[in-house]
């Protein structure tokens, strides 16, 4: 058994830059890619997916709200039409730089608000799974287990990809509990513990103390800050020394 | 022999509009779709992309600056890096839509500023058929003839087609007579005139009075208004009827 | 007693344009002015205050959100704090225009989906309020009656007008019943006569056939067909003779 | 004799940052705020000004063309008509907050490819001044001496300001040279000695080894590294020490 790594990746915007990428590509293999729309541009989608594909990581679209200054964290009310034309609009053009890195767009996943809104609301999940599928491509999705996302995948014939959260702990519904909530976020050690919990055993913390069941077959790790980044690399040698190895999913 | 006609299409913006674009589509052969930088947005693209595929017209990309306010008409000093990402970035784009109404991008037509800052810039023309080249299609570039692009498509073996505009006189060196001048914009009559002699002789008339060798393949028409429309049709049928029937470049 | 008259305006971007903002101005005592968030840009807003100045037309900030492509009509989870900030910016981008014309921003009205938010949240309509009050001026909110709008500007001494529509059913619980529904939408007869019984008794038509209390000393009115701009003209002259004659509110 | 340092501030974009402001709003004496076109955003206009009056430092608006994703570092070829109104859009924003923080915008300052442009292009330099005059106030313009920003300032009897650069050599006209020139950007050591001398001799370094007459009652200093910060200080001191104190122009 294996465990993927991806990486919200590509997240600047004109002089502007939030994270290393670099160095989050030397130990994840998906790149979640912001595709323009809230964050990312032209010139950073060229420079990520050729960087992924010079390191082996596989491209993935993160696709999110049109919403700049907002970094697309906050909930829009889309309609599911809306949405299904700006997803298909995001994977187009980062699919164009995945392809002129020599490879193409692998995956998708939704970002942000988005994220939640999708996993929650099926007509939503509808409109993602659709434009993905108007792509004819393998495409495969990657988001929360269990919810509106994974049922629309399935329902429409898309390769879903469970994931889970390290650093994070979770409500007793299996969702990600809010940051605010004292113990939401877990450090380091902690962090390494979960992603071999969630690895062996399909567990994570719970924000109650107990333990909540986790579905992932691909961990999200963070690159935004350099203890972030060490955070990453502790994970990705936790899991490759306890038998659990971190490859790419398939 | 047979003559193309193309026109700028998809030009509207959320609830704006500026055209009668299924009107045009029942006109012309070439559809040059705005790709979300000038003008257009998701919902537009899918909208256009998919009424040419119904009509059978053909889709090429209509490549413009990020300049939403000033409708791409504004020359902007941009780089040949930050070109060639932007234009890989709207062809991308757009051909998610292509291939989500089961055709592909055709073609490449730069707009408005850029169109004029590419023809007179080989570096600019290179970045932009660079782009081109890097999406491995068949992708042909369509613009003014004897220019940096023509020059620039050549020497990396896209194919290139020359176009003409029958309702504009052009100076004395073949380029199109700034808008402003007096006699730069022909009547109606005048315009079907000029498009049979683009077609038959390859000559235009001439701001100063002369006649100007105007190579072209395609003639360029309008639909921003009625009037506009219905030039576009009187020189279809003037086409059609003098034995260079309107059809398709290829 | 009077009634004042209001309408959305400005609500152009670039070259594109919704409404005979002209025509309008002759008909309207108050010109809610879209300050470039959802509609609008600085060569139209200058162009729109220097209009209503020379009408004889009061000015108001038309604020919505930062949403170009959706108009405004999305809901979008803004925080109250980004909200204010929002706000204070766009007020003072127009109040500019409004000195250059020789006046200043009289009043504010929230646009779309922000209108109906902060008509439902205290604290969306706190903010609102918050950022009038920053600005120290003698602005006013104009806005529906009976809701957290009303009450943020009572309780900060901002005064308040209610505003009601003429060509719009109410549900019983004096809000505009949605677009959809049946009979939600008058025509230009039930439409006058709404405003003369709004005007004279306070009341609506109630979407289920009753009549609705609507405490309004305003009346919006569209502009963006000619019918509608025609349809505002009947209203004002029903009112003017009927003794409720249209004023700017003070 | 004293001397003003300005730095650009607030360049940051939502959750984007380039530099640290307070740390530099500690050591100069004018703030050139960006207005939200090519950076700033509501909060962060609001966050500078605030800190801005807490310090004691004046607020500028550092108006720029609308072009985030260039930084305003791309000449656009904006009518003059435009530029007057963009420049009103945004100092009437910028203006809110420094009301909001009990303060007005005091000076006016373009920014990138706009500052070049309007030294250059008297038709641009009459805009932005015109835009000034517009607001009535008693604004005053910081930018190159002996430039058509001057001379439309001195016309209008706008206040005018001549700024240098401490840390880059100039051409034989007085103009910055490009960075790109071997020598055009001096090291700490060296930038404190030129805005000493450009203090007590009006003279800058010259690219080619000479001396250049540079005539500034104000020198920009850069916040975007540690370093700079630490070079911005250490000119400070010398300058205080020098019996050139520093001290807001006015």
């Amino acid at each position: 058994m294996t465990l993927d790594l991806n990486s919200d990746l590509g997240e600047g915007f004109g002089d502007y830059a939030l994270a290393d990428d670099a160095a989050m590509l030397d130990v994840v293999t998906s790149a979640n890619i912001a595709c323009g729309f809230h964050a990312g541009d032209p010139a950073i989608m060229r420079r990520t997916c050729a960087l992924a594909v010079e390191k082996g990581v596989r491209i993935g679209a993160h696709v999110g709200h049109r919403d700049l200054s907002g970094f697309g964290r906050r909930a829009i009310a889309i309609t599911p039409a809306d949405l299904r034309d700006e997803t298909l609009y995001q994977i187009g053009a980062l699919d164009g730089f995945a392809r002129a890195a020599g490879d193409r767009v692998r995956y998708v996943k939704p970002h942000g608000a988005l994220y939640h809104q999708a996993a929650a609301d099926p007509a939503l999940a509808d409109a993602i799974v659709a434009a993905m599928r108007e792509l004819g491509a393998e495409l495969m999705l990657l988001g929360p287990a269990a919810t509106a996302l994974e049922r629309a995948a399935v329902a429409a014939g898309i390769h879903f990809i469970g994931e889970g959260f390290a650093d994070r702990a979770y409500t007793p519904e299996g969702l990600l509990a809010p940051r605010g909530l004292p113990g939401a976020v877990l450090g380091a050690d902690a962090a390494v513990a979960q992603a071999l919990s969630i690895a062996h055993a399909g567990k994570a913390v719970g924000v109650d103390g107990g333990q909540v069941a986790v579905s992932a077959v691909s961990i999200c790790v963070h690159g935004d800050t350099p203890a972030a980044v060490e955070m990453a690399r502790r994970i990705r040698a936790a899991l490759d020394e306890s038998g659990t190895p971190v490859r790419a999913f398939t």
